[in-house]
């Protein structure tokens, strides 16, 4: 316990004294050691392959689901892929050094604010093994040093990976220690890092909801964490029906495992009767199982009874809850009470109704007659993600470069001084 | 202590309900409310008096030292300037509603960022009464319902304060409960207060370094907090003398008792034997003790031996740490070491060291050839501010309106779904 808390120390304070060196390399630097991790990555398919298929032997053995060991797998296409999200992190403009709204106050001096790395990043997460290198490209691109912590079952992979990222740090002359990966599996290296207030700077957990309220209750170490998508499409009486069922179906069954599909559909009473059958038979065809208020299935009898705990529940799954309501306040109300303030759309041609949704609908993203699916940070224009952000401070939403920089002020003078 | 949490629990949910109204008032409502409460204020002059004199009657039986009872006495002209500072507020732009960065991406859909309010601000305090009004402005035109907690030794004064602005926001038509006081001297209300996830968004506690870090560790609400401001100035070798005598003198001498006040001079080698003798002087003239290193004693005589603590000490308080170093690097890692990423200052005539020391220095305000003591809300233009943060995320530095909002994404489309 002692050996292991000592050890975190030192990944710690490495971590620290690397994220200086970080902070101040070029964005040249930056760029050539990410080409170079990319062209480890795929020069070392054959040890890759080799550390994933130790992984997947001791899955197999110890009785994981086929879905997590999909999820271990790194197939060569998947290595390669891998390689070029590295390329493309590679390939956005660097954050750092940017300087906003320079100002001559009226003191003489010069007023603004430059952006500049967090520091030591620290990212906790599951199975998949490509968050290493995806975790690791854009804490490096922010300039930031990062701990990497990813679960036991793909340890093997993730050292794998780990190395090679080490080897495109080196050549690129920037400290081995920018990236580090906690080099063991023992559970208590997740406490210790959790609570180095001193070395780290943030943390992003990635994982199920499980681990990241875990982290959050006990971490000292500010978070950024996702936790629920119970996203809402409000279809209004006055919506286009073809926009509105397009999106409807579009936000539900595009993919059903993700935290921007639609987990419960409310209809204005006006356009229920016109809308609701035509789509309950798109959700039909589809596989989804419908819940719905009792009005709904008045409309659509082959609806189960939704319960209280329907209005409130992240499927994730071909599931789908369903409320009538008597207009956009019962909406927004229901929104406001059951929804987890990560998306919500509002499918309308009323002027009037589209700008009171998007200013007084209180969730990361809020959108007007466009599939909440859309929530994402590539379909944003960050580029990347390094998660999406359900808090309201520092971060909300997708997650992208900026996300892992703060500002600092900057103030240019000329000998001045207050009087 | 459960009808203490539960009168918490009541202002907690009243808080809530109030934000939503507060998040949705237009810019000329919250305006007016200001206005209101300006002018009741004014009105309200012998009666703010009258309880002011109980709380100064209670501090006096108390023992409160006279430098407390001077911040908790509210004059006549304090009352006036309390009024202004409100106006000053209502006449700021309203930040609430800005979209920024709309663009259309690839798939046709406009994204763009919605500058919101927070929600619920709760606000801990210590004697000043000034900071129900000041705060409360602030938290007001932001958008944000307001729970106030001041200090016991202030709570006639304060809730006779607080009586203004909820007649300022009837008088406006916007909710008395936007800006609630909590009704109580008991402790146990801030224990409730910091850890009422639900219903307060974020805690911005103003007081001593006790206060700020008790209530850093004990809040599951996140925190804006100001810890430490030991702030250095390094004069450079090719400093021009003046600006930095100038600047040593004012970053100490202006005010000695507030955070961005110089706390450790740092001397290139090359200039102390110019500028440390009349700097000496200076200082003397204006009663500043200075503890030096071995090299800077060796130059003047009287400063006393500067120790470890000397170094990491926030004196506030007519006293300096000085010391000389090789060179800028020398000086950085000093900063680095010794510093509390509040404001540090170069001065220097020497563009690279300029531009270098603006980049590598990780503090929330980093200045070449101005005094330390630059580092304010007003003078950086944001008009007021509610606090100065030394975290990193969200909120860096001097905080004013801006700090107490958040931004959402807003995504505009016309029927779009992800393909």
């Amino acid at each position: 316990m002692e050996a292991m808390k000592d050890y975190m120390l030192t990944v710690g304070e490495q971590a620290r004294a690397a994220a200086r060196m970080m902070a101040r390399a070029e964005a040249g630097a930056k760029n050539a050691a990410l080409e170079a991790i990319a062209a480890a990555l795929e020069a070392a398919e054959a040890e890759l392959s080799a550390a994933n298929s130790r992984d997947l032997e001791a899955g197999r053995r110890n009785g994981l689901e086929p879905a997590l060991l999909d999820r271990l797998e790194l197939t060569p296409p998947r290595i390669a892929a891998m390689a070029d999200g590295v390329r493309q992190v590679a390939a956005l403009p660097d954050p750092v050094g940017a300087i906003a709204d320079l100002v001559q106050r009226p003191s003489g001096i010069q007023v603004g604010r430059m952006r500049v790395p967090l520091g030591v990043i620290g990212i906790i997460y599951e199975s998949r093994p490509n968050v290493t290198a995806d975790a690791a490209a854009l804490c490096l691109k922010a300039g930031n040093a990062a701990v990497l912590r990813g679960g036991s079952e793909a340890f093997h992979s993730n050292t794998a990976i780990a190395g090679c990222i080490r080897t495109g740090l080196e050549e690129a002359g920037l400290p081995a220690d920018g990236v580090q990966l906690v080099a063991t599996t023992d559970r208590a290296a997740v406490g210790a890092l959790i609570t180095m207030d001193e070395y780290v700077d943030v943390l992003v957990p990635r994982g199920g909801k499980g681990l990241i309220e875990r982290i959050s209750r006990d971490a000292t170490v500010p978070v950024i964490k996702h936790l629920d998508g119970v996203c809402h499409v409000y279809i209004d009486d006055r919506a286009d029906d073809d926009k509105a069922i397009a999106i409807a179906v579009n936000a539900k069954t595009h993919r059903y495992g993700v935290c921007n599909a639609m987990e419960t559909l409310l209809l204005h009473r006006g356009i229920a009767e016109r809308v609701l059958p035509a789509l309950a038979r798109r959700y039909g065809e589809a596989g989804v199982e419908l819940r719905g208020c009792p009005d709904s299935r008045a409309l659509v009898t082959m609806m189960l009874p939704a319960t209280e705990e329907d209005w409130g529940a992240e499927y994730l799954a071909p599931v789908l809850a369903v409320r009538i309501v008597a207009g956009l306040d019962e909406a927004m109300a229901h929104i406001a009470r059951y929804g987890s303030a990560h998306t919500d759309v509002i499918v309308t041609e009323d002027y009037s109704r589209a700008w009171r949704f998007l200013r007084e609908v209180d969730s990361s993203s809020v959108m007007v007659n466009a599939s909440s699916r859309f929530a994402d940070g590539f379909e944003y224009g960050l580029g990347a993600e390094i998660g999406i952000s359900t808090d309201k401070l520092h971060a909300r939403g997708p997650v992208g470069l900026e996300g892992l920089t703060t500002q600092k002020w900057v103030v240019l003078g000329d000998g001045h001084v207050r009087s």
